[in-house]
């Protein structure tokens, strides 16, 4: 079972894929970030998102997608424009065929840290050991959206995900 | 000259199309809403908001589009799923091709009624005055949609329109 995790922004989107092993080992196949550049117009970086989700989604062949929901910021004007990410990515996803699973950021805290109080360090320490990793991967949206897709394989073998 | 005008929304997004005359005279061409039902999912919902915009664009060959930019509302959740909508709506008509442009709802207000304290009530007899029409047009979003169109072709003989 490979899942991708993403966690939607609009300047950067983290991408995660993780595969479970039939012993239920996790293993991390690949993470990165999708950027669009602060110069383009708003509708041409949401192509550009559209385009790298679709890309990604060819190249990794996931058999669910798990997206984390928006929290909602104390910034106004930076929630909107992410959740005007998040439509695209969920649009994207949608037209891959691919079945697609939501979780909020406090669901994820949960599943991988187990308990919702982790801070960012902490968050990152335990997908590293959950992966097997020798370092934290970085950059940070990329570890978080690994985080996405931990918790959705885990939601799966305890029989609690939803279908977005 | 034409325009469509774009108030986004997941349940409802209005639309309206005005011409603008060579003498300068307002013609509503079109009004509608584009509907997606509630029992469907979200990304489903979304797909099917970008068909329906792109079927739109293919009808009336808009030469420019103009798309009301969010309001904060007090509801953080509902400004949320609106902002998706609107992320799809932006990417599906920078997909056809057509020049966006976006106004806030004060930009709307000031441009078609003349100054920013007008109320719902009077913003929709404005339009039906501006566009020579013997009632309000219904539903109260695609009256919107056509404010936003007006809204547009306004800014542009005043050169003061903006590409988003």
């Amino acid at each position: 079972m490979i899942v991708l995790g993403i966690d939607p922004g609009i300047a950067t989107t983290g991408c995660g894929v993780v595969r479970e092993e039939r012993n239920g080992d996790l293993v991390s196949l690949h993470h990165s970030v999708i950027l669009t550049p602060k110069t383009d117009t708003l509708p041409k970086r949401l192509f550009q998102l559209k385009q790298e989700i679709k890309a990604m989604v060819t190249r990794w062949q996931p058999e669910e997608v798990a997206v984390e929901e928006l929290f909602f910021a104390t910034n106004a004007k930076t929630a909107i424009v992410v959740a005007e990410a998040r439509g695209v990515i969920l649009l994207s996803l949608f037209e891959c065929g691919v079945p697609i699973h939501e979780y909020t950021p406090l669901q994820v805290k949960q599943a991988v840290s187990g308990y919702g109080q982790a801070d960012k360090k902490q968050m990152q320490e335990m997908v590293r050991i959950r992966l097997n990793l020798a370092a934290i991967p970085k950059p940070d949206d990329a570890a978080d959206a690994l985080a996405i897709a931990i918790t959705h394989l885990q939601s799966r073998r305890l029989g609690m995900s939803r279908v977005g």
